[in-house]
């Protein structure tokens, strides 16, 4: 094995099993409401909002509160770093699952 | 979007960046030395001591430690639980991978 282990190159900010859950649904549309992640990630509003604020914090997503009906919605969405930091731990997880099935 | 999303069922245990690195290099060989773990995961004793505890405590991998040449030497397998548990993550992984790859 002389390339590096795919581990060795996570980013604990990305590879976080709920933060990898709100990129990974991120990754796709323009945006995603609070509630929908909330909901879909089966968290607690502190637990979304804590992990929300890390990624914003690394300038991976963005947040915007908006009045919908009166009643004030937050939408998140991924930065285009967000994005690229996903694309770069699933690059590394396919190179785990291929060391793993070379395995068997 | 019915089924739960991959994410909501990875076990932290298995899952962390450096634990997930150790079950990795562990699934396919009967054992690996400590060095050994250490040096490929670039880790220090310490960090990798810390992990190793948290995955002994979880019934994942057993240590023994063993004169080599009047040095003492530890060895590190996994369980078949630890074995098992990998597999559970590396499915989850799979499916998620299947998700994200669906959304471009």
């Amino acid at each position: 094995m002389s390339e590096p282990h795919p581990t060795t190159g996570l980013d604990d900010t990305v590879h976080q099993r709920v933060r990898l859950g709100i990129l990974a649904m991120l990754n796709g549309p323009q945006r995603c409401d609070f509630t929908l992640l909330r909901t879909e990630l089966k968290l607690s509003d502190g637990n979304l909002n804590r992990h929300l604020a890390v990624l914003e914090a690394a300038g991976y997503v963005t947040l915007t509160k908006r009045l919908d009906g009166g009643r004030p919605r937050t939408w998140i969405s991924a930065t285009k770093t967000g994005k690229h930091a996903l694309a770069a731990e699933v690059a590394a997880l396919r190179q785990l699952l291929e060391r793993v099935d070379g395995q068997i």
